[in-house]
């Protein structure tokens, strides 16, 4: 064993931000046989350091889902200076994926576990989504919203709830309760050199400790059933306190969300 | 020969325009085993109509190039409003696919040949490309660019002039001279909810009675080549005269094209 003594010695913790387009990936944990982020990193990484790279993600996202600020982290087998590293992994990444930033950390450093927030972002629209923002904003119908109704919504969250039912079913967390520290939506009408025309998105931004499998998007859902009133807001509050499942809604589609950051 | 004679009298010369994003497209023009433009307009209208409905389209566009104000032309074979029809349209065509008008047009429109003008956009920036934009936005490096320069080679190719050093090799257009109806350039920040710093892109808009192939692209990379000090505006202006190709360029990205408007 004495070899490998030494030669863990020699790795160096590295922390590397990493932004991602979704659309083509089939999420971001690597499973065989499909493209998936931590997948192209991995070869990304060996194709550079020339051996395997066990890396660690934050956390995983869906199918569909963008990162901004996805944080991975995973012993560097050679001492490359990290700007260099940067430039090399874009290089070597497909157009899909960039690295934005790479730093040593503490060997203590986990990507996962050392992680204290994350945050989510989430796009929506009830006009028609110009086909360049297709993959990044999602089209609900034109129902009137309330913004003081989606404000009070946003807020009955905050705190530390249970959200058994906003996680996916089937999925095998064992303990529901979260601590939202942040929940809150703006209207902001998206100007570009593609169209004369604004459009108007509803931004919704939501920072927890952790989340629970599909919680934003579900979140997102139950709260439409409420915004589109077809459900009050006392159910939605409901929700968070009572045994049972209050009413039903329709997880909300992965291409509007977007992990924007992980706070340590 | 008497039926066919009198089912043609019932066809309606219909004129619709479409946007699509160009990136999963291999080009416009219909090709066996390849995804087109023109094949999902065939296959949504066959499958609206139940039968082949031949089309015009207003010209090909490349692979990666993508449309905003592409025209296409069809005989429509029964008679649907069409409101009606564009709908049924959006409803079968793909997500990067949307029809935005149609109409009822006289017998002797067509697509190609009735157009009086073509009006290309072309985008590109010297700074990172956000993910969102990586379809659309060209990356330049960064040399200093002079708006007043820009601006003087958009003027030089105005009014009628030969493009011979500017036509894709090999394609077999027969007459080489066009007419430059506009050409002009501009520098926007482009806004969006994405990202709180602006993306300074430059948009470059021309439009001529028609276009040779690839002419747009090789106007952009011969432009390049002056704004970033590797030639003379005297050499760009001379190959519109000159009868040898006055200096190497090489053709633009086709991601930042887009055709924007077809008059009539």
């Amino acid at each position: 064993m004495r070899p490998q003594f030494l030669l863990s010695s020699w790795l160096t913790n590295t922390k590397a931000t990493i932004r991602y387009k979704g659309t083509c990936f089939s999420g971001s944990q690597v499973q065989p046989t499909q493209r998936t982020v931590e997948g192209e990193l991995k070869k990304g990484l060996k194709e550079l350091y020339k051996i395997d790279v066990p890396l660690v993600l934050s956390g995983r996202t869906d199918s569909g889902v963008h990162a901004e600020g996805q944080v991975i982290n995973y012993n560097a087998p050679l001492e490359i200076p990290n700007g260099n590293v940067l430039n090399a992994l874009n290089s070597i990444l497909p157009d899909d994926i960039q690295v934005v930033n790479i730093e040593t950390v503490d060997d203590e450093f986990n990507a996962r576990f050392s992680a204290v927030s994350r945050e989510y972002r989430y796009l929506f629209t009830q006009k028609e989504v110009p086909l360049w923002l297709n993959d990044f904003v999602v089209r609900y119908p034109e129902f009137n919203i309330d913004m003081n109704e989606f404000t009070e919504l946003c807020e009955i969250i905050v705190g530390e709830n249970t959200f058994t039912h906003f996680k996916a079913l089937g999925s095998n967390e064992r303990h529901d309760r979260r601590e939202i520290k942040k929940c809150c939506v703006a209207k902001t009408d998206m100007q570009s050199v593609f169209y004369d025309t604004p459009l108007p998105v509803y931004q919704f931004v939501v920072e927890a400790n952790s989340f629970l499998y599909r919680m934003v998007r579900n979140l997102i859902g139950a709260m439409i059933e409420v915004l589109r009133g077809k459900q009050s807001i006392a159910d939605f509050k409901a929700m968070l306190t009572s045994k049972n499942k209050i009413y039903l809604y329709t997880t909300a589609p992965a291409k509007g969300l977007c992990l924007m950051k992980v706070n340590y």
